[in-house]
This record gives structure tokens, sequence and C-alpha cells, in this order.
């Protein structure tokens, strides 16, 4: 069967996923992309700016294999949108204009009910207001055999996670203590779980872990 | 000069060094020694406890040089004594018994003034209530040109990093989510501090991770 996974999930020492104040001009908050600049200096990077060069490492491999085997996207509602601002009031079509980078189905999970979005490019973004596992399911079926990616943000994977519906987590530890802001994992409880790590590769810039939830 | 350095300091994935509830009967609180686990197996645990066998991996070469170079520990007043426990209206001499494992100068940051305990083996208590800089102070002089060891809990390490009075953070990295406890990480405020990852090893039972703080 198809794994369900929190795939390229960059987070600081502390756990954070994004900085604190995330707004419509800062969706990385305070962090800025600080968590992400290990990704910027990489040939793939480059290629999609359109610049020459690059690393060719452990990054750039990361990098360019950025979704391998992915069938299908669910993203959080604070992924899609910022949460104080024009969306649902106004139209708000992601923060990718009009070529959004999926290339798969993505089922954006929220409680604002909306026909579904074709973007130019292969995009199209479903809305689902029944919650995770029905998204779940919708993505499943969209993904046939291939995996689903539970893209964040850092709730939904906790959702995911306290369910018990995922099965890998890929997560890159930037070296920087961040402080404050959204953790990826918060809220779980005290219910333990058991991970096994399945690969671990670093870089200068990034310490690239993957884990299988044990069950 | 010397280093000061957090080192061998056991977390969990989401980041917790001890579980919610730490008591007497429960010195690691619900994690229970989950967060340890890796240490029991290897050849230099077993020998401590009198038995033969055991690793002789990575998790073994972290164990037999447990705290190599270090020449003075701080610790803070929850590592040696429980929160909730006899100390300090009776008398409490730690959690190690007569002969604690520790072969250099101990500092214990404390309100509570108390002559100096000296101890079977060659662990001697020094009891400081006049705060981190000054405990740091009488540990480098102790230390001489060896490291100083701010061996947590976690409360003691942040202010440490807060002061911006470490140097070094090695971490162990239990495949593990807690889910709750008390976190290595935590009320550091929103002041980004950056590291650099100077080395990464791991095993199938832990990842092994050392940070260098820059300035």
């Amino acid at each position: 069967m198809s794994q369900v996974r929190v795939h390229n999930f960059s987070v600081s020492l502390d756990g954070f996923g994004t900085g604190a104040g995330q707004s419509l001009d800062a969706p990385f908050g305070h962090a800025g992309t600080r968590l992400h600049e290990w990704f910027f200096p990489t040939r793939t990077f480059r290629a999609m700016q359109g610049q020459p060069g690059g690393s060719t490492g452990i990054d750039d491999a990361f990098a360019s294999a950025w979704e391998p085997g992915i069938g299908a996207e669910i993203m959080g509602r604070g992924k899609f949108g910022p949460h104080h601002g024009p969306w649902p009031d106004q139209e708000w079509n992601g923060w990718w204009g009009d070529t959004p980078p999926y290339d798969v189905p993505v089922f954006v999970l929220t409680h604002h009910a909306r026909e579904p979005l074709v973007m130019q490019g292969q995009t199209a973004f479903t809305f689902v207001t029944d919650g995770i596992e029905a998204a779940l399911e919708q993505a499943r079926a969209a993904a046939r055999d291939r995996d689903v990616l539970v893209a964040g943000g850092a709730q939904l994977a906790q959702q995911y996670l306290e369910a018990g519906l995922l099965d890998e987590l890929q997560i890159h530890v930037a070296p920087l203590l961040l402080g404050d802001g959204v953790r990826l994992f918060d809220q779980l409880g005290s219910g333990q779980l058991e991970l096994e790590a399945t690969r671990v590769l670093h870089s200068p810039a990034v310490t690239h872990l993957r884990y299988r939830v044990v069950r």
C-alpha cells in the first residue's frame, strides 16, 4: 500500500518549522528563509531560478529528488494561505502564482467549502472540509499506488501523527536555534511514539533525518 | 581557553530531555529510561554493571569516552536532587549513592547554601548560590585547562545558552516522540542563535549530533 509521508520539512534544532509572527508579508515569521537556506545554493534551486552552477552534493540530491514517489499532497489551510489574510473573504489562489510547483493533485484542508481550483501547469487544488481522514481517502485514491505527502503546516502533520496515519517522517535540521515559532512536534500529548531512523545524512548546511513510524 | 560544553544530553526527536511527571521515584518522568536506552547495550555500560559482552560500535565509542577533556561540571539543583523531595529540608547527597560517578569537581547551582560535600571516590560537590556566572568562574578555575561541562538539567543549559556562555552542544537524538516533558531547548526567546554542525554520527539506536555555537 502507498505510504503517508511528512517529507522535506525543515526545522531548527529547537524544533521550529516556522518562526514567530507569520503573516502575508512574512510567511516564515521571524525566521525568514533561514530554515531553508541549505536549499538555495543547490544546482537544482539555481536552475529553478534560471541560474547556472550551484552545489551538487548531498543537499542537491535531496533538492533534485524533492518529492520522489509522491502521487498526491495534503496541505493545511495555513500552507495554502495566510491565517490573517484575504482568504477566504477574497479570492486567493495560493502563494505560488499562476503556475504552482506541484505536479500532483493537492488537497487543502479547510472549514470553507470552495470549488476545485485548476491552475496552469499540472496543479489542481481540491478543498476538503470533512476532516483529515476524508482528505487522506481522497488523496490515496488520487495517488493510486504512489505515496501521499502530508505537506504541512505543523498542525496538520501533528493531526496525522496523533491519528496514527503517518508512516514516514523526513526532516531537515538546520543548524540554528530559533527560540520561538511553530514547532513541528507539539501538542502530541504524552503518548509515546516509537520511531526507527532509516537514514541519516548530513552536509555542512543541514542534517537530513528520515524515520519510519513503528506500530 | 577551555570550552563550555553541554555534552551527552539525550533528547527525543520532539526535543524532550525528561518526560512529564518527574519525581523521586521517576527521575525521568513518563519517559522512564527510554531516552537513554542506546547506552545500555554498550560494552562500557555492561562493564559498569559487572557484566561481560556488549556492543562495540559507535554508541560504545560515545559511552566509553563519556566526558573526555572535562575538568569540572556544573549541574542544576534538579539534577542533584528531586524538586519535590527531601532536599534541602533533609540530608540529600545526590542520586548516586556514596560513590558518585564523577571524577571531577561538581558545582551545584541552588538557592540553598550548604557546606561542600566530599564523597567517596573523587567526587566533591560545591553548592553555588550566586548565579551561573559565579558557578562558571569557579568551575573554570577548578578545570584549569580542561573543559567545563554544563550537565543539565535543561533549564541550566538554557540559561548558559541565553547568556552566550556556551561553546559546544553535543546531543543524542533518540528515535522517539515523547509528546510531553521538559525540553532541552525552550524559553530561549526569539533571538536566533547560529550553530555549526561539527559532527553527525548515527547508529540504529540513536543519532549523535555535535554543534559549535557561532558568535
